[in-house]
């Protein structure tokens, strides 16, 4: 059985559930994006839902037994086997088949949930964060798709790189960026890409607009790819014949960056990496201006645990991936971050991405 | 108040309620993506939730009450105002200041829900359906969005369609069709492009891949741009030297699309869309193989009421966006589909999308 359900069962028993029912997290168990729903006892096969659309996709994923569904009695291919009903009637035969009675799930509509107990008495309970937490230490195998995401969005911010003069469109760059990372096999974007400039690196979540570059400005390039389902995230700040003020501020969010990069390793609480950057920016005299997070894991999604904050609770944990990425927005100067992902070690850390 | 609110509103005047609080479709009724959740009351200004980090772009939105929430007291820049709590109390806040007794919903977390429902008692419905019919039929305002996503959409086909030769792998067509898509201002793809080229091609929803196209084989190239939040959906069937089998199956894919558009106007059941094509795909023998619906809607989301299959209740009316879109999977022979997007017309239609 694979590591991904392994460490879902040791969760599993932790909190007492039989059957645990992934509806958000298939992938994470199954490698294909084509589940709509995983069922998975403590022991024995866990099964796959799929669309009947979807069926030849989700066999070529981990799970062995797939059942495809559908609601409408469309004539069959020769040899396809498909269970005419709903997708959570299919979830009740489970829970009944596997002698289920305490049932957990990620996320799922109300009206889903209620049917499932109306004809299979249980107890089912929402646990939204169990899958991410168990996801945040990640595998061997994880990691290779993890470094391959690290290494597209390396080659992304290059190519932005080269394109940072007054006079390009901010969309422009984002879109030459998108181009090589898809090329070097990127599923599409992790994230919807900023490319941030003047005004507009001041907004921490800003997008890429028809803006042109001009000089004495910031340009914030934030992206990431996705290599097999595994995001990765990326920032750099360019400057564009910057102002004494732009200069001060860049030198300060990258220095600032290095000291929480040098606090990584594991068995260090988060809020400690977080302390380390935040304090040396606040010391540079912006601590009304760095109002995010310092950082966050990155996997399947491209914000899981653990997260980088003053009030994080989080511990690092050896095969964490994780963002480092200090940033201030001040007005009238403009904004700047800069974001690397690490990997984090027993007694240190490496770096994933590099420009 | 603009024409998205009132039809929010004539619906909830259908169904009894007093508030609606809109966590999903918040960029439908407000134009910016930064909204957390929005509580719209029968009469009076809607209030729009977001998170610190976003308020600037949640302000260039269309409501004017907009109230920036977080859960940490970081510093506060000059003249700006955060409610330090949770996204929750403020909601419960409204829900008790618009004196609502009846609470609609679109989808939101049970835990959520009961927080609010802890300290404001009222009924609370989860109606995820509410929105998204509300949206099918789009104002001038929206169709010109969907007009320019469709474009957009129709230059990335042609770029693709440029491509179409031995020897280019998919992950490439796909790569400079989104390229040219996003410098013409598509925000992203409404959807993984698709070029599935070979025994990839007979699979409804496959991906792209490194795989190379070859002689002998149809190509399916299904994609969709995003512009200012409307999505936009084609599919065009290439063939490279195609075998006769393979031409007769492209043949009748065209063919039945042309049935299925001709049949388009206000007032039309939907299902006589999807019957015209159909039955135009099963004469030709193909039956077995055209294993999905005809169309569907299309706007912010890329699937959206109306849906075009042979059970479909819903009834054409002017001013929707549909796809319309058979296709048939043939084992060793290939797939093939021909889409376009299509505006629905009194007595009539017209073509969005175009090659």
């Amino acid at each position: 059985m694979n590591y991904q359900i392994q460490r879902l069962r040791s969760e599993m028993r932790r909190r007492g559930l039989d059957v645990f029912v992934a509806f958000q997290d298939t992938r994470y168990f199954t490698g294909t994006t084509a589940g709509k729903a995983l069922i998975v006892p403590l022991s024995g096969e866990p099964v796959l839902l799929c669309s009947r659309l979807e069926q030849d996709q989700a066999k070529k994923g981990r799970v062995k037994d797939v059942r495809a569904y559908s609601g409408w009695k469309a004539p069959l291919r020769p040899g396809e086997r498909v269970h005419f009903r709903d997708a959570w009637m299919i979830i009740a035969d489970c829970v009944r088949d596997f002698g289920a009675h305490s049932v957990g799930y990620d996320r799922a509509s109300k009206s889903l949930i209620r049917k499932i107990r109306n004809v299979r008495h249980a107890s089912y309970s929402e646990m939204p964060e169990l899958v991410p937490e168990a996801r945040s230490v990640k595998s061997p195998e994880e990691l290779k798709l993890a470094r391959r995401s690290a290494e597209i969005v390396s080659k992304g911010m290059k190519r932005a790189s080269e394109l940072i003069e007054a006079g390009r469109t901010e969309i422009e760059i984002a879109a030459e960026a998108e181009y090589v990372m898809r090329k070097a096999g990127s599923e599409g974007v992790s994230f919807p890409s900023i490319v941030a400039s003047g005004a507009n690196s001041a907004l921490p979540h800003a997008f890429a607009t028809f803006k042109k570059l001009r000089s004495h400005e910031l340009v914030v390039v934030d992206i990431g790819a996705v290599y097999e389902g595994y995001s990765s995230d990326m920032t750099r700040t360019f400057a564009i014949e910057p102002t004494k003020a732009q200069s001060r501020l860049l030198e300060a969010v990258k220095k600032a960056q290095a000291a929480g990069i040098a606090r990584v390793k594991d068995g260090v609480p988060a809020r400690e990496v977080d302390f380390a950057a935040r304090n040396f920016v606040s010391r540079a005299g912006y601590s009304k201006f760095f109002s995010h997070g310092t950082g966050h894991g990155v996997g399947i999604e491209i914000h899981e645990p653990p997260s980088l904050w003053p009030e994080s609770k989080d511990v690092l944990k050896a095969n964490m991936v994780i963002t480092v990425e200090p940033g201030a927005y001040v007005p009238k100067v403009g904004g700047a971050r800069w974001e690397d992902m690490v990997l984090v070690k027993r007694g240190g850390r490496e770096m994933l991405t590099y420009l």
